[in-house]
């Protein structure tokens, strides 16, 4: 049921980086759903986790990997969170690190763990081992497609994209990312599981810069249904097997903007394939006196159940994106200067419904797949983009069902 | 569909209050969808209205009548909220106002408006007018019922309660309420549409103060889908043709305790009513540093739409229940206190799973219509209740076939 979304036919391998794969029955038997990466000794990593105060044990335990700033490898498995697992889940977490570790030859602390799927269930540790206990044999740079797969849950399409940044000189950066995701879905800080590497040498102060400002425009700019993972992760890592880039290198804005172009594309992808999406929803809000109040008003449109079964229906109900956008926690708010817009149909002006507005434009607009609600608070010259998808039968299905 | 609610068989009549109900089909024909409610000359009235910034026209005309503290009738329809209508919508509830008065012999200003249903639409304003005009031969002092049928949108259920207070020395004070609402429900101040009249004798002072405390553990401890209307309102009416009671008497308290008691009444059948509901879920957080904490905790679990479906779904996944109460707004906050419970199945204590939790006994608890979800914070001595519902198809179908 993904909006307008297919699997990637083909993914560029990153030198100095490699995938296994292989099947744990974790959740259910038949799929892969452990997924390693094997990095290069220049490598170097950043990360944003979940700002979710209950972080489960394996985002705990790579916080703390990341910190001491050694890491080679990253280590996903899908079908179980990990989360909510007390003392028993941290200690799982770092045995499924040294198990990784040893098939590599690192050490445990250069593993970064990451897990998704049900939470509060202990993880199936035997199986796991086992299945991990092989993977040194099976490492391939073109691993990337089977490693998208294996970290999905309830996605029903498997996400992944590149981009090549010509850097000068004749030299090229490339970038290859892969994501899951599709419910609780409301990034705080980053996203579900994203990672993105990159052949480039980019000190890992640098990567880290690259990274928050990618977020911002990208994974931090979407919501499905407005739950924040405990596990939610986004990880880049550059290989430094190729050209150099940094802040101070003429091709760096070339190259944020392609990891940003890179990130919006994987958390876009997230929710087209959000769980019973059948509409992608683009929310943009201007005119604001910041982008915090735009952010809110875009979260507050975002997150609303009535907007969101009027969009499933092709309902251009605009009253209740008036009242979502009434109730956003804006101070000092007036309904006098706001502006509605189904694409080029403006249906409000300065706070009222315009004369011409005629509702089968709208509805026109709603019938269509993809469509773009703005909103102009005209009060002040900020604004955000936030990217979104219906609430439908389907939702509820998925969510009513999803360990059953 | 509503979660163990019946429509009242018998509301108790309250001297000095009439109601007329009257036919204008706004909506849709076959029903009473205007309801007039005159007070005798000594009434006085309190109320409290939505924080929605974009307050419907009759909204802020109501308000603007009350404070002219003159209230001797207010006039209620369905079908249109007469809300997003801009200069028309303000003209028109002033209308509704100005014929209200005419049909009861009063000055408009001594009319508060209240409109709910469709937002965005102007009113059908010649059929309401035909049908006001007549209400005034049609007052009836038995009208509660009719009443409280009148004002539903997509309430399966008409909602309305009484109480008595013995005030000493023989004397007594009636209270009756009707309410009505279902969904875009998450009172920010007051609630959708209540109406609660006493036959007692109060300054208006006092009863603006007891409506107020009324309200905190009664409409604005409610959610269904987290959407605050444009149109909320409870008005609190006291026609002083009883006994006098007031905040200096004895029987205040007990005057204040049958008031909040009788608005929870209401305020719960709104959540039993709740649009697709088919649990009646009580909140009750405990240990928190203070009441606002408590609350937004209670309120993220309630929002949340992954809980809402493991409610419908019946399926103890307590791991949602963690993760929202994770994201909820709260300072340091660290797992390592919380408690979850299901009614006295206590699932996690000191924030890891009870090594003598079986999950079906959790099951058990979570098949019946109503329970409650037990979370202690484990940090502080404060605590809040809120009621809402579970997230099903229904809800899905309601919303999106609502105005076809």
């Amino acid at each position: 049921m993904a909006v307008n979304l297919s699997a990637p036919a083909h993914l560029e391998p990153i030198a100095g980086a490699e995938w296994a794969v292989g099947e744990a029955a974790i959740n259910k038997p038949g799929r892969n759903d452990i997924a390693l990466l094997k990095l290069v000794e220049s490598a170097t990593v950043a990360g944003v986790f979940t700002r979710n105060a209950f972080a489960a044990a394996p985002v705990r335990r790579a916080q703390k990997h990341l910190a001491a700033g050694r890491v080679r490898a990253l280590l996903v498995n899908s079908g179980n969170a990990n989360a909510g697992t007390g003392a028993r889940g941290d200690a799982d977490a770092q045995t499924c690190c040294e198990d990784a570790a040893r098939t590599l030859g690192l050490d445990a602390e250069q593993v970064l763990p990451f897990s998704t799927g049900v939470i509060g269930q202990p993880l199936p540790l035997a199986r796991m081992q086992a299945c991990i206990n092989g993977l040194g044999e099976r490492l391939d740079g073109n691993g990337w497609l089977d490693a998208a797969g294996a970290i999905t849950t309830t996605d029903t399409v498997a996400k992944g994209a590149s981009r090549v940044v010509d850097v000068g000189g004749g030299d090229k950066i490339t970038l290859t990312g892969i994501a899951k995701g599709s419910g609780m879905i409301r990034p705080d800080m980053a996203t579900m599981l994203a990672f993105i590497v990159t052949d480039a040498r980019i000190a890992d102060t640098d990567l880290d810069s690259a990274l928050r400002v990618a977020m911002a425009d990208s994974f931090n700019a979407i919501s499905v249904d407005g739950d924040t993972s405990t596990n939610d992760a986004c990880i880049a890592c550059a290989t430094g097997a190729g050209a150099a880039v940094g802040r101070d290198h003429a091709a760096w804005p070339r190259f944020v903007a392609a990891l940003t172009d890179l990130a919006r594309e994987l958390a876009q992808a997230i929710v087209r394939d959000g769980e019973g999406a059948t509409r992608f929803i683009t929310l943009q809000i201007s005119g604001a006196r910041n982008v915090d109040e735009a952010r809110a008003v875009a979260f507050t449109v975002a997150h609303s159940p009535l907007v969101k079964t009027a969009c499933f229906a092709g309902d251009p109900n605009w009253g209740r994106i008036l009242a979502a956008v009434g109730r956003a926690p804006v101070d000092d708010f007036a309904i006098d200067h706001v502006s509605i817009a189904l694409d080029d149909v403006t249906i409000v002006a300065d706070g009222q419904p315009r004369a011409d507005y005629a509702e089968a434009d709208a509805a026109a607009v709603m019938a269509a797949s993809e469509y773009t609600i703005g909103i102009d608070l005209g009060r002040g010259a900020a604004a955000a983009t936030v990217w979104t998808c219906d609430l439908s039968y389907e939702y509820v299905r998925i969510n009513a069902e999803y360990r059953s």
